[in-house]
């Protein structure tokens, strides 16, 4: 039996990621963890998030996942160099490769970066970029109002349509030619988020890059699944939150209705 | 001082992907080879190019290199697992991010790879391509023609516009999607390709997919240069052909006039 990959995420925000996953790795195995009954982590703290993601990552570990990929910006932000350094499988988290996605697509080196408030105070995708190159011009905007919408399910409300043009006012007056969306749930509303930025913004998503990087990177740890009945993969979905509401967000994400979708608790999952 | 990066490949084409590797690594120091006297590789053997690529990598190993870029399908093709199994610095090449990167843009699933004799006989990206998704459509095109054109400096003509027409024909009854560039030559004939295949189908460009792989494995191992003087890098650039022919070249592709090139000459490269 091939070892899963496991994809965990602080709610559905991370099911953009998984998606394009299985669609580049169809021989894989997933595992994909949701903790939307404590989503959103920008919010928490840092010591706050640690905990939720070790509770999910032990869980885990008892599966015998091969590589674990932190869909989650702000879980990245906190704690992938403490479980790179703590597990001894491949940790894969969206800043770097979304970051290294940028610099490719930016043309006038001017970089709009949009998040949660727990990223955007880290500084995580300011230090990636300018890590890779100091003469980047990087402007970032917290987005808090966004998450929320999105796992509340409310997008194709007016009121959620006015609220994002509000909040992306900031970046209107920047020269900006390219927007990383550092946020895994922000694919789900990238067309509005186009529309108010207009077509010259090249809007890059973590998903499809971290899924592209985690393909390169199995392979360089001689990880990959080389056969593989990939009519019975049976990937597993679960989530720490309502199950009905998942079943739903799951079908709007990958427009069809996905078997193997679980509800689980964790102790100490009473946080509010 | 930083140790450098170094990019080979049979001629001129590995350029195209040293100007990406430039612009998406710009604290990184570059050495360049091109082996423009032995140039097509496309034609030789499989010893025959085992034999000129290791002529190359040893005159580069006394430079002290810290990552070695094979920027040449066919010396991928014929070598980078030997390369990879010898050495002790990461060796990459072009054929696996082409191929992850068509993965990432296709939706019909069918893809083109055009490339020389050599690599498309070699069926490398196809197994690469089915090793990702055996699902996936593959159709292949060598060119030969394609680098002496380019190596020759007479893709403006009208003879040249002509050729590339007519080499392309079997593929435009197929229903491609995606085109992989499956020789670093042939970038700087791609907006001739794609007035020819129509704008459909989307172009994979090996070098950029090669540059930002090379970014994320400089990191996983640790080798990104943290510090540098962006302004004095002074990359090295050495051509075993013409050094005349090869200012002209490199005019073209970096829209300047670089800084130290050179000539080198191999004892055995007395090949015709």
């Amino acid at each position: 039996m091939e070892r899963p990959i496991a994809v965990i995420d602080s709610g559905v925000g991370g099911l953009t990621v998984l998606h394009e996953l299985m669609r580049q790795l169809p021989k894989e195995k997933f595992v994909y963890l949701g903790d939307t009954y404590r989503c959103p982590y920008g919010s928490k703290t840092k010591e706050q998030v640690r905990e939720f993601v070790w509770d999910i990552v032990n869980y885990l570990l008892k599966r015998n996942i091969k590589c674990l990929i932190i869909a989650c910006n702000t879980a990245t932000a906190y704690t992938i160099k403490e479980l790179q350094s703590e597990l001894t499988i491949p940790v894969i988290g969206v800043i770097k490769p979304g970051g290294r996605a940028a610099v490719n697509v930016t043309r006038n080196k001017k970089i709009g970066v949009i998040g949660t408030e727990g990223t955007i105070q880290s500084r995580a995708y300011s230090k990636v970029l300018h890590h890779i190159d100091p003469t980047l011009n990087i402007y970032s905007l917290a987005c808090p109002p966004f998450v929320p919408l999105i796992e509340k399910g409310i997008i194709q409300e007016q009121e959620a349509k006015q609220i994002i043009t509000e909040t992306l006012i900031p970046l209107k007056d920047t020269d900006i030619d390219t927007l990383i969306l550092g946020c895994t749930h922000y694919p789900i509303i990238k067309d509005l988020i186009q529309k108010v930025l207009g077509p010259d913004v090249k809007i890059v998503s973590s998903g499809e890059e971290t899924a592209r990087e985690t393909s390169s990177i199995l392979d360089s740890f001689g990880l990959t699944t080389v056969n593989s009945d990939m009519l019975s993969l049976n990937h597993e979905f679960y989530t720490t939150g309502e199950l009905e509401k998942f079943k739903e967000i799951t079908r709007l994400i990958f427009n069809e209705n996905l078997n193997n979708l679980n509800e689980v608790k964790f102790n100490n999952a009473v946080f509010s």
